[in-house]
């Protein structure tokens, strides 16, 4: 008798994430799961980013947080189109919520979704939300250490990018320390250096993000 | 028939908690749990905290992280007994955890026991340890809105620090936005604003700390 072998069960989540993923796919959306620290700018980012695209590049953004919509609030009046999810207390976005959020968000009449995940260095990089892309915003603050302390994180991304680079010196962060580490993680991945207040380095950022449009 | 109504069962992890604080005052010493985002300055601030101790009041540092000993290495260098706990990739400290790292620190030569938890605004604080006091840490870096979004982890602090206050100006950090967020979750809560880097406000810090001392 041969015995049926069923490989690579889904989770629960991953099955609502490739579902997802099709959905996106099907509207020629490309989304980005931005992941960081509370605080380390990723709404800046967002804003940023938009500041730069091509006319013809549509953006949307979902934001994700415990509570509160101070930074859809922020979005929202930059009129971009915007849905917030509040996880009540859950330390990360879920595939599940972000399909619940989809019918509020206009897919057809967008280029690129930016799903602002909840301030977490941890426990986001566990939960597919069935994005194209997942991108770690760390920050100079948060000091040269980070890849060294949270590996999960930093290995399991498409890009860094690194935030407040205005402020580097201030905080005697030593860049190739943190690329060290990075790139002993994760081999080749693409590292952007910038400060969203200064606007430095957005550009090149903008241009790798571009590039990865279908 | 009289129904047996067993109430307020502990969790496993606070029945261990409840243990591991039974084992704390036996030895009289005051324990912190330290919760903060990443990089926020939780091991800045126990340096910090260490060099304003009278003499007669002995520290100890168990330090929590993910994986790496960065910490615990800058804490023995200083001479302080120090344990570290690699959680393996889980987001918090749990009571567990530190009842397997207890045999390892001289509790009975100890006055002040610093817990370090991982960099999480989030899960650390849903884990009781023991600890006498849940101090967390914020910094001006992360921005003033972070009680409205963690709402949870500002709730159940018994004291806030807000580190790198030197550099509020260039944070733009309203300090009294950051404080009315708190006040609404945690009344009365003792805030501290203070900067590790000038030592500004580590004084008085360090004398609501000894006040606490039994």
């Amino acid at each position: 008798m041969k015995i049926p072998v069923v490989k690579e069960i889904l989770s629960a989540n991953d099955q609502v994430a490739a579902e997802n993923r099709v959905a996106f796919d099907a509207a020629g959306v490309l989304v980005l799961n931005l992941m960081a620290s509370p605080g380390a700018g990723k709404t800046s980012l967002i804003l940023s980013t938009v500041d730069q695209l091509p006319e013809e590049v549509r953006p949307g953004v979902i934001e994700g947080d415990l509570a509160s919509t101070i930074d859809a609030d922020t979005v929202a009046a930059r009129g971009i189109p915007v849905v917030q999810i509040n996880t009540g207390g859950s330390c990360h976005l879920d595939a599940p919520m972000i399909r619940i959020a989809l019918p509020n968000l206009p897919l057809d009449e967008m280029d690129l979704l930016f799903i602002e995940n909840v301030g977490n260095l941890v426990c986001t990089a566990d939960f597919a939300l069935g994005a194209d892309l997942a991108v770690v915003v760390a920050s100079a603050p948060e000091g040269h250490d980070k890849p060294y302390k949270y590996p999960g994180m930093f290995a399991s991304a498409d890009a860094v990018v690194l935030n407040k680079a205005d402020l580097l010196e201030v905080f005697e962060f030593d860049v190739d320390y943190f690329r060290r580490g990075l790139e002993m993680l994760n081999p080749g991945v693409p590292l952007f250096v910038v400060s969203c207040r200064t606007g430095d380095g957005i550009k090149e950022w903008v241009a790798w993000l571009l590039s990865c449009l279908h």
